[in-house]
C-alpha cells in the first residue's frame, strides 16, 4: 500500500540548465551576485519549471487545520476551541493570513483535516475530516496507520484538484507545535528540550511541563522510528495531509513555499520519504519558535525572511511570496548588459 | 542661510498614542507579539501618521544619480559612464529597480543630481544637475558649500512636489560607496577600513587601493567634522540631494523607506542634523556591503530584510515595500479577539 501512497520524486539536477540559468542571471545589468538570495531563487525556480523564464500561475495557499488530543495534557497556552474559531476567522477574512492572502492575490483554501467541530459548508472550506482530533499521544498513537495513510492520500487528491504551479503551506491546530517538535526530535535525533518551544506563548512553567509531556510521548512510542510510523504516533491530521499535498506538489513540479515550524515538520517527513522534495521547496522565514533552527538544519534550508514571526497560519509564506514573484519578474523583464548597452566591469 | 536650509524636525513621541496603538495590536487575533518586526512597523507607521489605522498613498521611489570625481583614483570596479547608462536603463524599465517598482505599483522618478552626461528630457526624469560630477576629493572638496546647500534645497523642493505619504530612496553613482564610507568614518569615528567595502565588486587589491585613497581623502579634509562640511568634502550630489529630500519628507511626516549603504549615509547626515528624522525611517535591508553594519548601528536601526543584496538603486527598498503595506493592512483589516469571537489565552 505504502508504495502506491508515496510517489517517487525524481531529482531536478540538470547541469546544462543550471549553467544556462546562471549565465542568464550573470548577464543581467547588476554586479555579479548582487541580488543575493534572490539569485538562488531564480535558479531554483528555473530548475523546478525547466525554464529560463519561470512564471508563477494561480498560487494556492492551503491552510490545513486539525485538533490534537495531546492538548488534554496542557501543552498549549490557548484552549483547543481556538482551532475551529480561527478557521471561522480565516473564512471570514479576519485572520492575519486572510489579510495577507488578499494583499498578494493568493487563492486561500482552508482544509478541515481533523478539527473537533462541525463546520457549515461554504466556499473556501474543504471538509476532509479524518476524525474530530487525534488521540492523546501519552495514551495511544495519535492516529492509526490507516488514518495516516488516508490523510496523506486526501492531501494528494486535494492538491491534484487545485490549479496553478505554486503551493503555499499554512496550518492551524492548537497543540501542533508539540507534534512538530516530536517529529523533529525523532527524525533528527535532537533532544526534545531543543526541539520544543513556547508555541502560542507558554510561560517557563508551561514550557517545562510541555517538554516533560513530550518526553513521555517519545518514550511511549520508542518503536516509531520510520517517518510514517512517527507521523502516525505523534500526529496530527493536518500535518499528515500536508505531507500528501507536499508529495503531490513535488511530483507535479510546483514550487512549495514553506511557512514556519509546523509546515517545516511536514516537509521534513516528506523529505525523509523522498529527499528530492526539498529541491521544490522555498523556506519563507526563520520562525522565533525554538526548534525551527534545528528543523531548518534538518531540511538543509536557508530561509528568506527573519522577522521574528511565530504566528503560523501560512502568514510567513504569504509575506515571502512577493520575493518569489520578484525573482520571476527579474528573470523575465530585467535587461542584460548587452541589451541595455551598459558597460561591464573593468578588467582588474 | 543654514537655518533656513535645515528644517526643525519635531519628535513624534506620544505616550497616549503609543499605548492606544499597542492595545490595538495586542487585541488582534494572534499570540502576543507573534508578528515580530511587523508589529514595530505598525507602531511606527501609526506614530508617523498620528493614526490607529495608518494608510499608504502614492508611494514615490526616487532614484538620485550623480557622478564622482574620485573615480579618477580607481575606487570602483565599473567605469563612470555606467552611471548615465544605468539611468537610461532605469528609464527604459530594464533595471532591477524598474522591474520591482512595476511589480509593487511604485511611482519611480530618476533625479539627475549631477551625472556627467546630457540627458534628453523625458517623463520620469528630473534634471536637477548641480554639476557634471563632483571633484576629485583627493585634490579638492568634492563640492563647494554653496553647491551642497543648492543640492539640499533642490532635494527639498523636489520632494515637496511629489504626491503621497511615503518616500522610497534609491541611488545610482559609480564611486558613491566611497562617499558613503567617508561620511560614515567621519561622522561615526570608525576606522575607514571598517567602513569601506568592495562596492560593485572590487577584488582584494582594488579594495586595498580604495581604502588607501579614502584614508588620504580623510586626512586632506580633516577640518570637515560637521555633517554639512563632511557632506561637501566627500560628496556626492546625489547624497546631498537625498539629504534634502529626507529632511522634507520627515517634516511632512512621510514614512521613509531607506535602501542600502548609500541611502543610509544620506539618512545618517540628515539624522546628525535633525535626530528625529530617524523616527520616520524604516530600514529596508542589511546590505552585504562592508560598513553597512556600522552604518545601521550609527542610525540605531534594525533592518527588515537580510537577503545578501548589494545592488543599490532602491532595489532593497522596493523589495521591502510589501511588508510596509502588510503592516497597514493588518492594522486596518485584521480582526480582534472580541470581533471574531476567538477565545483568549488561558490564565497560567
Amino acid at each position: 500500500m505504502m508504495q502506491d501512497l508515496i510517489p517517487t520524486i525524481p531529482s531536478l539536477a540538470d547541469a546544462a540548465l543550471s549553467t544556462a540559468l546562471q549565465e542568464r542571471i550573470d548577464g543581467k545589468t547588476k554586479p555579479l551576485g548582487s541580488l543575493g538570495l534572490l539569485e538562488g531563487l531564480m535558479l531554483r525556480l528555473g530548475l523546478i519549471q525547466g525554464s529560463l523564464s519561470p512564471q508563477l500561475r494561480d498560487p494556492q495557499l492551503m491552510v490545513f487545520a486539525g485538533d490534537h488530543g495531546l492538548t488534554a495534557q496542557g501543552v498549549s497556552a490557548f484552549p483547543s476551541e481556538v482551532t475551529w474559531q480561527m478557521v471561522e476567522n480565516f473564512l471570514a477574512g479576519g485572520a492575519a493570513v486572510s489579510v495577507l492572502a488578499r494583499q498578494h492575490g493568493l487563492e486561500m483554501t482552508v482544509v478541515d483535516a481533523g478539527v473537533a467541530h462541525d463546520f457549515a459548508p461554504r466556499p473556501g472550506l474543504i471538509i476532509a475530516k479524518i476524525a474530530k482530533g487525534t488521540q492523546d499521544a501519552t495514551l495511544h498513537s495519535a492516529m492509526s496507520i490507516d488514518q495516516c495513510a488516508t490523510a496523506i492520500a486526501a492531501g494528494k487528491n486535494l492538491l491534484r484538484q487545485r490549479p496553478g504551479n505554486a503551493l503555499l503551506l499554512g496550518e492551524m491546530g492548537i497543540g501542533n507545535t508539540s507534534s512538530a517538535a516530536l517529529l523533529l526530535a525523532r527524525l533528527s535525533g535532537a533532544p526534545i528540550a531543543e526541539c520544543a518551544g513556547r508555541g502560542t506563548g507558554l510561560d517557563d512553567a508551561g514550557l517545562t511541563r510541555k517538554i516533560s509531556v513530550l518526553d513521555t510521548v517519545l518514550q511511549k512510542h520508542a518503536y516509531a522510528k520510520e517517518p510514517l510510523q512517527a507521523l502516525a504516533a505523534f500526529g496530527g491530521f493536518e500535518i499528515a495531509m500536508m505531507v500528501g499535498a507536499i508529495l503531490q506538489a513535488a511530483l507535479e513540479r510546483r514550487v512549495i513555499m514553506v511557512d514556519g515550524f509546523i509546515t517545516s515538520a511536514a516537509v521534513l517527513v516528506a523529505a525523509r520519504l523522498q529527499p528530492a522534495v526539498l529541491e521544490r521547496c522555498v523556506f519563507a522565514h526563520h520562525s522565533e519558535e525554538r526548534g525551527h533552527t534545528l528543523m531548518l538544519q534538518a531540511c538543509g534550508a536557508t530561509p528568506l525572511l527573519n522577522l521574528g514571526l511565530r504566528l503560523g497560519e501560512g502568514s510567513g509564506a504569504a509575506l515571502a511570496w512577493p520575493l518569489l514573484e520578484s525573482s520571476c519578474r527579474i528573470m523575465s523583464e530585467m535587461a542584460s548588459f548587452a541589451s541595455a548597452g551598459v558597460s561591464e566591469k573593468e578588467a582588474a
